[in-house]
């Protein structure tokens, strides 16, 4: 049997009874988080361009997250998942090396503003695009990611087109054509990241997804042997002796991916190599109160090769304080919370958060063979003016494997600050209870109607 | 200098006094060519399919080659790309393994429909389109061909893009964003080959080419580097070592690549290791007249590397049809042409041809070594009741290669027929005159009206 037709039999005979409690609460927690980013990018320069071209603004009946548009499915993929994906904050996957999220769910809430659809079929399709493209992942990560692909682009294409097979009702035949279609449609590289292209890429996977199955249930051919073939996907992606076809199929949904290694929730919207530091600050504290005035001196020892991206205590930009982890750890101090308000546009210039840099020394961790895979180990050394030193290792952020998530309440500050962004309380406060009773829903589409403003 | 800026700065500051009189002669007859292919592909499966899916078929003033429907920008460079390559019969260039007009001419068209272009300033597009993508087709071919990827597709859509940058009067900024967005956007691989799919490809490349241009003129970013980036399009397409970035740049038109290699045009429509065959058949029997109750056998001999591609004495669809020598050399006997009427539904089934066929013998050449690239030797033998025999040997095909060039008379009664599968004769008439004329039109979107049905 050919690659395509496995997974696609496989992705059409999930049922929601396949779904563990874990399962569920993963896949509503990530569909909670991705919505908050979107609605927190709805304002950001790439959604603005999308929304600015003629031929991606076509009008129709897809609500934009935290916008007042409407747009045709294809349309309101593109620019949802760019939205999603614009500050680089959506939820995470360690086998896919992306965001599992984005380029899916943008997808699914496109068809569900047809109406048709409740929380449980949009939940199933869901999880069996998540499984389809942390599968395929199993096959070529990490050399796909390595080599400079857009794995979040260039595997989401693929969760993006079996999610809304499975959403659509196609049957196995037609759910192959689109995978295999989708291999002609993957693309996005890394050489584009640090630009609009980077969320772009997502939206693209999502639309490009959506329109896979929307064309092979009208007909559209492809090669059913698109993966293996040796002008497939596997050799002309990774290239010979790079990928491993079988992984995509063993063990096939037990334990389904979202649920292991499952999902990742990055809880501050700054560089990633910050986060461990973070973490240790706001544990010494809760555990040892002191105000910022008692602060004599920091120092914060980080493994070198994160160092090189986050030892910045001269700032010239606001992007550069996201790369601070001087700035990080002194904002943290100030407001006691991280939060995308932390990075305004002034903040590189914010005279306090500069004072307090001044006492923050960042170094090179001198045992970095103490690391765990990821290289986050941090230790961090806090010296009060009363002569009191608090001492902390943390070895990887909150909320990044299965065995250590993060917390609910964490989880609901993020969500809440993000959507605030696009709507007031009473709306997040709507959209988080419809969010997570999503498989109560008898529609889908009042999820997009939520998200959308006036 | 970037790469992206260094063609950006080529790109722009091409006039239409670079364009030699054989260039300007090649583009006409190279726009010429891919028209009347997109006007015969206008009723081919894959056309209905994205005419019938929502989002692909949003109305606005680009006409649909050959059919009444008009359609926004970008769906329309994507139908009309698709269209052009549906039989795959539209015109090839040899440095780039491909078909260099299908994916930038829907793209152009689609802006000339806007107004405001001239036929000089959509040749001079097409032109600066053409040498982008066939200078970049320097740099990574044939690896890049022979990998599989679909080099019309991966390369034709930096055409489109520097095609359409150049009509909208983007500057080099704005030009090199879009050439270094299309590093993301560039896909489509050989394993879909024979479906759907591969034509496509060329129109996801048109369409994706064009909206590079559009957004860049909005004020997209993407990485000015996005070419020699470690994690960019030569080493993530190509791999180490397979690819020389200043070939991109060398000789930059001098000559044009549209002079040199120049294009190709297939005169028939059917599989190219049949042509050679077909042009010694017409050769002969121009040069020593004969009936078919005339012959008594026929001997064709092929370079051994061909002669499995189309050594086909059964046929079963039509689609054997298109690859038998036998059938095509029995065809082009009886008919005394090699048209798409050629290859009708019934073809298979035609019992003069069938009988005709018993008399055809396709042999592998004793001499292989004697092919030159391309391995298109064949060698005719053909022996009439009378005893008289009759033979030839040819090399290449005619219409390859810009020392041996198709006939203007072959090229013009390909046009026709295949035009008139769309338009009647008068107005087929109009759009050869029109189009042989372009550089003294006024208003480019003539060129779409006159291949616009009602």
């Amino acid at each position: 049997m050919k690659l395509t037709s496995a997974i696609a039999a496989r992705t059409c005979s999930l049922t929601f009874e396949h779904l563990s409690p874990q399962a569920l609460w993963n896949a509503k927690l990530a569909i909670l988080d991705t919505v908050g980013c979107a609605l927190a990018g709805a304002r950001e320069p790439v959604v603005h361009t999308l929304l600015q071209t003629g031929g991606l603004n076509t009008l129709g009946a897809v609500p934009v997250l935290g916008r007042h548009e409407r747009l045709d499915p294809l349309c309101a993929a593109l620019v949802n998942g760019a939205a999603a994906h614009a500050l680089d904050f959506d939820d995470v996957n360690i086998a896919m090396g992306g965001h599992p999220t984005a380029p899916i769910l943008p997808a699914l809430l496109a068809l569900a503003a047809e109406g048709g659809h409740t929380g449980r079929q949009l939940l199933l399709a869901y999880v069996a695009g998540f499984e389809t493209q942390a599968r395929l992942a199993q096959s070529v990560n990490f050399h796909h990611y390595d080599k400079g692909w857009h794995p979040t682009a260039t595997l989401g294409v693929f969760g993006a087109a079996a999610a809304s097979a499975r959403l659509l009702g196609l049957d196995e035949q037609q759910t192959s054509m689109a995978l295999a279609l989708c291999v002609s449609l993957a693309s996005g590289v890394k050489a584009n990241f640090g630009t609009m292209a980077k969320p772009y890429h997502v939206g693209h996977a999502a639309r490009n997804g959506l329109m896979a199955a929307l064309l092979t249930r009208n007909g559209f051919t492809a090669s059913l042997d698109a993966f293996e073939h040796r002008q497939g996907f596997f050799e002309v992606f990774n290239g010979p002796g790079n990928y491993t076809p079988a992984l995509a199929l063993q063990n096939w949904a037990a334990p389904l991916d979202i649920v292991e290694p499952g999902i990742g929730i990055k809880l501050y919207p700054c560089c990633d190599s910050t986060h461990t530091s973070l973490d240790a600050l706001f544990t010494l504290r809760r555990d040892h109160p002191f105000e910022v005035r008692d602060v004599a001196g920091i120092e914060v020892y980080l493994h070198p090769l994160r160092l090189t991206h986050v030892d910045r205590s001269l700032l010239r930009t606001s992007l550069d304080a996201k790369f601070s982890v001087q700035y990080c750890l002194a904002r943290a101090l100030i407001d006691g919370r991280i939060v995308l308000d932390s990075f305004s546009e002034n903040a590189f210039n914010d005279a306090e958060a500069l004072a307090l840099m001044q006492r923050i020394h960042a170094l090179p961790h001198p045992t970095p063979s103490l690391a765990r895979p990821g290289n986050y180990l941090t230790e961090l050394h806090i010296r009060l003016h009363n002569g009191t030193r608090l001492t902390v290792r943390a070895h990887s952020p909150a909320g990044r494997t299965a065995d250590q998530p993060a917390p609910l309440e964490s989880i609901m500050t993020k969500f809440n600050h993000n959507a605030a962004k696009a709507l007031d309380t009473q709306a997040v406060a709507t959209l988080s209870d419809t969010l997570m009773r999503m498989e109560q829903l008898p529609r889908a589409e009042v999820i997009g109607d939520l998200c959308a403003t006036r």
